[in-house]
């Protein structure tokens, strides 16, 4: 089973993302769907759609607290985002999967990426931990491990800051289940500096020789980590006329 | 058969687009992908994509002309985008497919939107034009027709510019195919003003009271107006390195 853990957070373009990642997993088999929304409650929004979507799932809910949480007009990259909604996506997994009765490879799958269905085949052969090149991030066409003629990881193609100990985007690896129950003290850091979120798990994890490189020896690009304008509401829907959920 | 029109140009994002709305085609049935191509030639990005891509598609190639052709700084909303490719694939179809033998129904499909799937079993019925709300467009939400009681089309909820026409996005009908080949002089306008070139066409082939509502009668969003973020490239990926195709 693959286990895809995706934090989702309420703002206008939610439910499009939602939709267009549903449509591309339900192409996925032996696929579990675990939903972490940033919130106190879950909305009737995201328990609706889960409920209609046709896939596998668990809907769970986590607020960042306080100090952690975005602002409405802070950058992006201020905070790190999705952090303690992954982790308690891993402790839900950790409580309630045995990976020796239900064996499974975990994956950070967040609601804008867009991915190629080969990279879920490929990911599930995952022994410990996988890597593979991500589309699009780092101020980069792509961000790669570097592999050997041996298909060992030796290194990384990286512009920004490539003396992270993982200098990889949560997009590119993947987690055998087993393996995070044996370290089931492996979370993600909240306080991790800009660029070490990642890092600050997989050093609990894996050494650099040991990663299993995927995406045909991390020669394709199976993941974009694209984004999703934020669309500029200048006009108010009159309310005489039905209110719509979007 | 459902005969969606896809203008597409070569950008950073432009193969992760096509891989997600391609994900989301698979799944409707008796789907025919007309993708017309904003360049002087077919490129090997696109024609390889549609090869392996498992879609019944078309794959055409039409560059915008000088005078109309976006700068690459260009704010988006300074000239209309797709134009002369939507143009392309209506001219193949009227000399291609016999509305009489293979009758179907024309839907203009950015690569870029998100689409619910029930749109496309909706727009199938679709007798002369049909139209539907659509999310996170025009400033607002939604745009949506307004519906009277008795199942009629009847003015629009519109912020921007309601006294167009037809003041609807692309994205918000579908024409049935016989009715473009009756009306085999209806385009287009390449010169229509900013937000007219949805009425350019519909004009010609339609009376607003005859439009045919859809989304359970203009109360659902099944179709979102999603916009992706250009990536800044800030770093070169060393040369040193394979050349991945992104
Ligand atoms: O306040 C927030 C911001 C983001 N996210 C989620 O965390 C993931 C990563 O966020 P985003 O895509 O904005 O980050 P970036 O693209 O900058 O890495 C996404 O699945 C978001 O829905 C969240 O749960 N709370
Ligand atoms: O120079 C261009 C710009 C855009 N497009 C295509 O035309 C459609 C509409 O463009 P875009 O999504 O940028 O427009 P907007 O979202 O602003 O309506 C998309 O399918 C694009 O790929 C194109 O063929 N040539
Ligand atoms: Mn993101
Ligand atoms: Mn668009």
């Amino acid at each position: 089973t693959i286990y895809a853990i995706t934090p989702t957070h309420t703002r206008p373009v939610q439910k499009a993302e939602l939709t267009r990642i549903s449509q591309t997993f339900l192409h996925v088999r032996n696929f579990h769907w675990i939903v972490v929304e940033d919130s106190n409650t879950k909305t009737s929004l995201v328990t609706v759609f889960l409920k209609k979507s046709g896939m596998k799932y668990t809907h769970l809910n986590c607020r960042t607290p306080e100090p952690h949480r975005m602002g409405e007009n802070d950058p992006n990259w201020l905070k790190p985002r999705g952090v303690e909604q992954r982790n308690t996506a891993i402790d839900w997994l950790l409580e309630n999967v045995d990976a020796n009765k239900n064996p499974g490879v975990v994956y950070f799958a967040d609601d804008d990426n867009t991915y190629d269905l080969r990279i879920f085949e490929e990911m599930r052969y995952t022994e410990k931990v996988s890597m593979w090149p991500v589309g699009l991030v780092g101020g980069q066409m792509y961000e790669s491990p570097r592999v050997d003629r041996n298909g060992k990881v030796i290194g990384w193609n990286v512009g920004w800051q490539p003396q992270r100990p993982f200098p990889m985007d949560m997009a590119g690896f993947a987690i055998n289940l087993k393996l995070l129950q044996e370290k089931s003290y492996a979370k993600f850091s909240p306080k991790a500096k800009r660029g070490y979120l990642e890092s600050s798990l997989l050093v609990n994890l894996v050494k650099m020789e040991d990663l299993e490189p995927k995406a045909n020896m991390c020669t394709q690009i199976y993941v974009w980590h694209t984004r999703t304008e934020k669309p500029k509401l200048k006009y108010e829907v009159k309310d005489s006329d039905i209110p719509m959920e979007v």
